[in-house]
């Protein structure tokens, strides 16, 4: 998928909204878990319920990974499902992974050959090497974890640089963007402190963030929204839990699609304004 | 297991070796390829031949994700035939995984649930939230990437602290050690630069390393046991290629336990070398 392709379905949807699809069995509709494919069966409703709101939909493979070799052909049959009735769709393998050279070559393969993923999410601990082979897909895409929302990602994230000052998640935005252009890599963005944003702008002007965490305090999404939208948009919001389980009864896909409705007339909302204060 | 267990393996077999299974297709027998699940029969021929010079196996997930679920099928199978003809062989998924929290307990869920592994190697760019899921399994271990051995290890793990002149890679044995006792905790420790293992061993002097890259220029297995042994051995060396590709006929196996003999006779010398040279 190219990032023209990605900013018509933001234009033609107004909305930068990316449902995340992390199925825990406890957490399921009983009508979902008495069937072969629970998982499968789940995220196929969401999706088909949601599609109309969103530009990217985002598989968690630690959700299907933890029900064994069957939770890993759902993954495999819910990537191909969604990428044949929405194309245009975006669809991400949220897998975190990250390997040396040989190794990661293997997982590209994984996602890019065995399954149809446009992206999968990579680790930069290990460095360039890492990222390399997913680079050589025409088309496919890198998202490369730079600054995480969770409570712990301080722990190496901010480190400071002697010398350059750089903390080392600014050091992640900037040798990412060397490693691959706005055509081939985008960063994950945690938006706990949308502040934030604002310093990694200015390290990647015109790459893609994928940006979880929003409506944590000290994240609003006019907020997240205004420090961190490009030219292209540049933004991708990823919502799973409060979008997935806003049921656990089964009406769960007709309330998970309001609820992205909802998150999608807000991200309608915010763009305007955004756009309006520019003029 | 524990790490008693792990020490009479070391003391029974005077060995330190782990046995790394990466099966690629193209680089396997075709007697084997032309089975139904020729990642299971390649790694059970591995381990029938290798296992009495070993004190560990180290399946890769990347190797056998490429091959899609059926792939994923034979990794859990290959898993299982090893914990039940071999328990006392320590037995580790080097998944390489790394989430936050609520996606991590489902990693956990896999490799120590749903498959029986005994460690699991995870990076810990995310903090101290990817390792506490795996901590909470009795007798199971995680195994946290602290300096890796491929060419751009660097990019990352050698920035250096303002203030403390740690380098990342120093902060994450310090944390590791802090989130865990070497009772629970291993690191990753690459042997590119045997005497990092001495920095290292300042900072963990009691936790065990796995240590990738033995035989690399500049880490002859000499140096690297001589810099990395505590009093508990502390230090499993694995070894993938050279071993499972010792040759690509059928005598692969037979190959492969004479390359696995001569890591475990080297490395029985150099423990005898360097227990004389303390007395």
């Amino acid at each position: 998928m190219t990032i023209k392709q990605i900013i018509e379905q933001i234009e033609q949807k107004q909305s930068l909204l990316c449902v995340g699809i992390d199925p825990v069995m406890e957490r399921l509709p009983s009508a979902v878990v008495n069937t072969d494919k629970p998982l499968f069966n789940f995220g196929k409703q969401i999706v088909d319920a949601t599609h109309k709101y969103v530009i990217a939909f985002k598989l968690n493979t630690a959700f299907f990974e933890a029900y064994g070799y069957r939770g890993w052909q759902q993954l495999e049959e819910l990537a191909a499902y969604i990428k044949e009735q929405y194309p245009q769709i975006f669809l991400i393998a949220d897998a975190k992974r990250g390997d040396v050279l040989h190794a990661s070559q293997m997982y590209a393969k994984a996602f890019f050959e065995q399954m149809p993923f446009d992206a999968v999410t990579v680790n930069p601990y290990l460095g360039k090497d890492v990222v390399l082979p997913f680079l050589k897909y025409e088309g496919k895409w890198v998202i490369i974890l730079g600054l995480s929302s969770n409570p712990s990602a301080w722990d190496l994230q901010l480190i400071q640089e002697i010398g350059t000052r750089d903390y080392v998640f600014e050091k992640v935005f900037r040798y990412g963007s060397w490693w691959g252009d706005e055509n081939k890599v985008m960063f994950v963005a945690g938006a706990l402190m949308a502040y934030k944003l604002q310093q990694i702008r200015h390290i990647v002007p015109r790459h893609f963030l994928l940006v979880p965490g929003v409506s944590a305090p000290g994240a609003s999404l006019e907020d997240v929204l205004t420090f961190g939208l490009n030219d292209n948009y540049g933004m991708i919001i990823t919502i799973s839990r409060s979008i997935i389980y806003s049921s656990q009864k089964d009406d769960f896909a007709v309330k998970a699609a309001e609820k992205a409705h909802q998150y999608q007339q807000a991200i309608e909302l915010n763009l305007k304004k955004i756009q309006q204060r520019k003029i």
